[in-house]
């Protein structure tokens, strides 16, 4: 009845009885294909062809067939998990990315165990250790590393067979399959959007997490080097569409500070504050539009009338907002199956590529970019 | 430097040279006990304090020491990991269980794996195979079982000395620790709300996934033993508010079918449409707010004016949407961190209570309630 779920694969394949565990013969010839082929697929070693293998992966879970995973792992070292490390599962971006790298790992005949960092690199650390333990045959990470210092981890994993590729953030420091959006593209089009508009006074929220603002250009960017590497693009990209439009970069209309939606609030309201106050604003993440608007609402504005607003991610409340939200969307599914086709090539053989894969985002226009209101 | 990333714990951690792994003796003179303890503590056997326990992880963890779990695990039978299986991370509320479990386990020396089955009861049993497989200590299982015959891959699991505590779903059939919260009276206080503002035609959305509207109270009832708990028990606190305040059932109020915003927002629109249309929506996920929100603006209407509303859960969006809407929240961390507990106790030596566990969720009153519409 799987209708009754209103969604997810036919649930009576769940309904096997206690009498004794199926054998291989009986999942090859529930699958309608040889023994040798179901104990190939099924004991993770010798070549099949990938719709036979979904067969028997299908025929396997229907019988409720187990294989002992670590007893095959230690004969064929062929696991068929692979182990994801994200920044934040809280992040919706994540959860989609998330998604996008099951999706593609299952229908591949491969589990997914997932890790959360919360941002802190000693836990990516951690969690990394305990994905070798585990066995997994590849990770996927999206690492809060930012140099060379930070990622001996990874290249641990590396040098014991477990191959890595890299979601969502480069690590400059190391040479891998990596997976991203075009950040610094998407950050331009949408600040060139609020140009276009006439808007000169452009707030970014938010910035680098420094202690205070870099007073110069260059300072700015000297920062970023310790950034993360989607916080450093987005923001070349800012920089890119004030340079073509030639708007002087005004350090003061730079965020700074802990990333909070508290505090994309106070900084908003600040720059709202400024004599020559801005009239745009361009935020890098989803929690940091909500911040903004709050501090829209607060001053007793409203957007776009006094304000306009773009913003990463695109969300079903923001088309829902009123006005709706003029958002970027990334391809959050697409990112993570990416991701997942790209490790698991290299599980099944391929070499590694060591490429940057770079998928486009998406500006949706709505309602919350107006003309820059007389000064 | 941990102000540069804003959050987490001291980065400087992760600096270990390539020189050699740290031995126990090392890790016992950096977390400053004895040799024996750190090793006790390491390898996963005999009585260790909590606080000597801690001590001892940090200091492994900043030298960079990794036991091998795996060759431990099977001396000891202890391998410190946690296997979580939720119904969708795409879902804020899972991401927030999640954190919850995350930072009680990680406190208390165990780390948690991660795996999402989309709600798909298959899944959730080559879930529950994956985790055997990989040793988890314990489960945390957020179940998408509704009967007698689901359960059998959560009881394998108990067989083999995995204990299991269940989280945010009830499941009649299992005699298991279950966390949850007071959904049926927050439902009904939710209801009995829209009721004191003088509403009698409120619609719930979502309801049972049934292919049609049961034409009675009674069949509507009998569905819910095909539901979700948590579906079913919200749908009792809307009929206990109508029944308190003596409103016939209307069967044609209630949505079926598909759970989605999509569908949600067709439902709202029906309902709106009949000649007794509802002046009011109780809505059980964010998911289906959104899709009442679109079914409201699409016929013209606004609210609280022409049709109030308040649903679960609380999100950040929904306290700056304009109006704000009135949400109920559920304490997602403390969900999470009760669940872990309620396992890492059993883990260490406690009899499992099997009880209920239930956590109050809260009515954040904001403005998407007002006065029902003259007719």
């Amino acid at each position: 009845m799987p209708a009754e779920r209103g969604q997810g694969p036919g649930r009576g394949a769940t309904d096997r009885g206690s009498a004794g565990r199926p054998t291989i013969s009986e999942v090859a010839a529930e699958a309608g294909v040889g023994r040798a082929t179901a104990a190939r697929t099924l004991g993770g070693y010798g070549y099949v062809s990938p719709e036979l293998r979904e067969r028997v992966l299908a025929a396997a879970r229907k019988l409720g067939y187990r294989t002992n995973a670590l007893a095959r792992s230690m004969s064929t070292g062929v696991t068929h998990t692979i182990g994801v490390i994200v920044a934040d599962i809280g992040n919706p971006f994540f959860a989609g990315v998330m998604r996008g790298i099951s999706d593609t790992s299952r229908a591949r005949g491969f589990d997914t165990l997932v890790l959360s960092t919360y941002e802190a690199l000693e836990e990516e650390v951690a969690a990394t250790d305990v994905l070798i333990d585990k066995r997994v045959d590849g990770m996927i990470i999206s690492s809060a590393a930012v140099d060379r210092g930070e990622v001996a981890h990874i290249r641990a994993a590396i040098d014991r067979g477990v191959p890595v590729v890299l979601v969502d953030r480069a690590v400059a420091a190391l040479d891998l399959d990596t997976v991203v959006i075009d950040n610094r593209d998407a950050a331009r089009e949408a600040v060139e959007t609020l140009v276009e508009a006439g808007h000169r006074r452009i707030g970014f929220v938010w910035g680098p997490p420094a202690a205070e603002q870099p007073a110069t250009r260059r300072g700015l960017l000297a920062r970023t080097s310790r950034n993360l590497w989607t916080d450093g693009e987005r923001l070349r990209g800012y920089l890119d569409a004030l340079d073509d439009a030639r708007i002087p970069f005004d350090p003061e209309l730079v965020m700074v500070g802990e990333k909070s939606e508290r505090h994309a609030a106070q900084e908003v309201a600040r720059m709202l504050a400024l004599p020559d106050r801005i009239t745009a604003v361009f935020c890098t993440e989803a929690e940091a539009v909500i911040g903004a608007l709050r501090a829209i609402r607060a001053a007793g504005l409203s957007y776009p009338r006094d304000v306009s607003i773009i913003g990463f991610d695109d969300s079903a409340w923001a088309a829902v907002m009123e006005p709706p939200l003029t958002m970027i969307e990334q391809p959050v599914h697409e990112l993570g199956a990416t991701a997942a086709r790209v490790l698991l090539d290299v599980l099944e053989g391929a070499e590694p590529r060591r490429e940057m894969h770079t998928l486009r985002s998406r500006l949706i226009v709505r309602s919350s970019v107006g003309p820059a209101p007389a000064g």
